[in-house]
């Protein structure tokens, strides 16, 4: 494995805190003064406090640090629960000299559920003696739940870096899988032109990405750049984070709970991009689409069935191509021949499904996963 | 098994004209003149011909038959399916004395095959010279496709009865499962209540069956009057027939394919009814949701995440209240006797999910089933 460095101006500490065993649990990346970052939040409506809160903080553009908890997504645990998010915040303030509000915090891991507070306290006052010597890595596998990887991607930009990491099992995990994604960048950006390309490559990858459609209390992205490495061309940063989130999002469609198969749907040719992506969203969704996609069987007629559900009076069947694996299953008459080539493309671990409505330029891409028994198997014989 | 005779004026005819077995596959019932019927079709922009063409002849509301053939859809045939479904409305309407424009037809099984037309005629032209003395439970089971056991339902209202037939396995089958209801009554009632009774009973069961959120190309509901018993109350005939139509629809829920258990969504103290029913339709379709019920698991977080992902700021997770088969679940703190009666709750063959989100006047039932292991294996091993 090659060892990747922080961009420069981020230094970072993961450890175990007992949050529920003896695995890395908690880490904190903190940048230099001057940092600063724009970030995203799950629109759930039983959002977490750590959401609530690193919301409030991130609104200023100054937040330069950012503290993960694995294991408890502290959801649902009422104002005690936000006290202790408050608590481990401004101790982690004070062991780094950051203001509370330079901080946001992610959670993952079981609902309903308190800190273990003291065993958080006894390590929150070890803090300021520990060495910040944590590399990209170790704070990756301090996030996992049940990912079985961590997840880590970096590109290089001009004179800068722009390293990623992220955790999550896309949504399907038990006990509701968490996304987080925090980006880091020694590139100088004005704010405002760091916010746009954010959510432009959040837009494209990880708000592209459905293992089943289930949206997690605690998803959360943000992307902190500490100027160190000066200026950067615009273009060609947008383009380096939308790789390094694409990675990232394609990691996590892997490492989906029970997922053999990267599934990856490009709809066309829609009247604008929020239909296509509809479009898109309804076949990656489709869990007969999904178990045809698991089983390898070319069933284009559940592709169909996907896109008729979606009801907009510019679909029209005479005008739609499905292609799997870039071979025309529908309108054409299917012969044997074909018929063994449409299998060959679904026995792939990498299946592209593209659908073509012929009525605009309207284009979208999303990604998803298969549905395997052991996705019923992981979620079904879960204990609370 | 009690007989259930067809209400007066109608009559029916149920054979195998050899679609793809020598399984019973066709069927034709037939009211007298005067009979009035009102239908309902699938929105899929992918609409199989059949639901076209009895789209067409339901809009004069003096449709009086209906002709289901099973084992293919004849969707995405083309001009070809067209004619060939039109050729067998011809033939069925010469050999009862029907104007074609009287008939309906409804289609179930796989799609993009042609029917065996040389079969078909054959059939056809015997139908002039046969008995037309078929069942309800003729006819339900030459409608079946999976379906494990065919589906009839009936209820007495004043001097009339309404009798139902259905088959689906919820939109789980393999290649598509498509629900098609047809309803027949002798009871006397004007078009325009007719049409209400019918959209409402509609609304309130089949609307609110969600087996995986995918939706058949050929779903079809009618119902049909021939006012033979005279008139009767119209609040006890929206009784009855919503009553056929939920009995239909538990039916179908509990033989979807792979389904253990019955699941029920009660929404209430939602802003609207509009808003009731989309929660309870997040949380009956979340596969989260859905496998934690296989599980018998009192995982109420996950209903709290399908919940929260209703983007409605009326959504408040302090106002919320969430029960598991009557067991408040959250926001109380749960002890360990507590989550012995949720588990056990869960354990039921028919689980019951309560929220009450505390804003409002607006209430849904909605019915779904598990998600097991069978759903995925039955789906993803069947080849195309």
């Amino acid at each position: 494995m090659t060892t990747i460095d922080w961009p420069r101006g981020f230094r970072a500490v993961a450890a175990n805190i007992g949050i529920k065993d003896d695995t890395p649990d908690f880490s904190a990346v903190i940048g230099d003064a001057g940092t600063t970052s724009v970030a995203a939040f799950t629109n759930s409506r039983f959002a977490g406090c750590s959401v609530l809160i690193s919301r409030e903080h991130a609104a200023t553009g100054r937040a330069r640090g950012v503290v993960t908890i694995s294991k408890n997504s502290n959801v649902a645990t009422g104002e005690e629960g936000e006290r202790n998010a408050r608590e481990v915040l401004e101790a982690v303030a004070h062991a780094t000299g950051l203001d509370v509000h330079e901080l946001l915090i992610g959670s993952t891991g079981v609902i309903g559920r308190q800190y273990p507070m003291d065993r958080v306290r006894a390590f929150l006052q070890s803090l300021p003696k520990r060495r910040f010597d944590a590399s990209v890595h170790d704070v990756a596998v301090a996030m996992m739940t049940t990912d079985t990887v961590p997840k880590v991607a970096h590109r290089r930009v001009g004179d800068a870096t722009i390293v990623g990491v992220a955790k999550g099992v896309g949504m399907i995990e038990p006990d509701m899988a968490t996304l987080l994604t925090w980006l880091f960048t020694d590139a100088q950006l004005d704010l405002s032109t760091l916010d746009h390309t954010f959510r432009n490559a959040l837009e494209r990858t990880f708000n592209s990405l459905s293992i089943d459609g289930d949206t997690s209390t605690s998803d959360s992205a943000a992307l902190f750049a500490s100027g160190l490495a000066g200026p950067v061309d615009r273009d060609e940063f947008a383009e380096a984070l939308h790789e390094v989130c694409l990675d990232l999002t394609l990691q996590l469609a892997r490492d989906g709970e029970g997922a053999t198969k990267l599934l990856e749907v490009v709809v066309d040719g829609a009247r604008n991009v929020e239909l296509a992506k509809t479009v898109a969203k309804s076949i990656v969704n489709s869990p007969l689409v999904k178990t045809a996609v698991h089983g390898a069987d070319p069933n284009w007629g559940r592709v169909a069935m996907a896109v008729g559900k979606v009801e907009d009076d510019s679909i029209d069947p005479a005008k739609t191509v499905i292609r799997l694996g870039g071979i025309e299953a529908y309108p054409r008459a299917i012969d044997d021949e074909t018929l063994d080539a449409l299998t060959a493309a679904m026995q792939s671990d990498h299946v592209v499904i593209h659908v073509t409505l012929g009525d605009g330029p309207g284009a979208a891409t999303v990604y998803g996963c298969d549905l395997s028994r052991d996705y019923v198997a992981i979620n079904a014989d879960y204990t609370t």
